[in-house]
């Protein structure tokens, strides 16, 4: 359970997947060009977190935690930048009824 | 730029705000009850990179990457299941189109 090169493996495989996993979200938002569905404060917290994130890794000198970091700000960044477009100059995302 | 003691505070920072993002997106697609503009490939991606972060922290012993992977999962997790109930039999997303 403790062998290093296979903790090393298994972290590997972890970080590529969290940080590809928003590639497909950002090609279905683009697609569809909706992004009503996904939440603001959700975008803007996991993007905040990915900042510091960035900064922790440049304050360790730590570039396996800065390069993954930088991929999934631009990933996450980009659907956010489209739901803060879509939504009203109010600021509150629109909540109305839709027909199925 | 390299106290430990910062560092430390900024990882802190970060780690909560990546972690407890998922909670307002969890509230959201409860309140509307749809999770169509929700990408599937994403929260299965990110899922399964959350049960390997798990196994990795469990492997290197390291509880404080299991703890909040657990809480990571818990939330994602609840987001992929409404996914996939919401989702039809065949597997494909809706992608039909809404009125605005």
């Amino acid at each position: 359970m403790s062998d290093p090169a296979w903790a090393d493996a298994v972290g590997f495989v972890a970080g590529t997947l969290t940080t590809l996993a928003f590639l497909p979200q950002v090609l279905k938002t683009w697609r569809t060009r909706s992004a009503r569905d996904l939440s603001l404060a959700m975008l803007l917290s996991f993007c905040a977190g990915v900042v510091l994130w960035l900064v922790y890794g440049v304050m360790i000198g730590q570039w396996p935690i800065i390069l993954p970091n930088i991929v999934t700000l631009v990933l996450a960044g980009s659907i956010l930048v489209f739901k803060l477009r879509e939504s009203p100059p109010d600021g509150g995302d629109r909540e109305s009824r839709r027909s199925p």
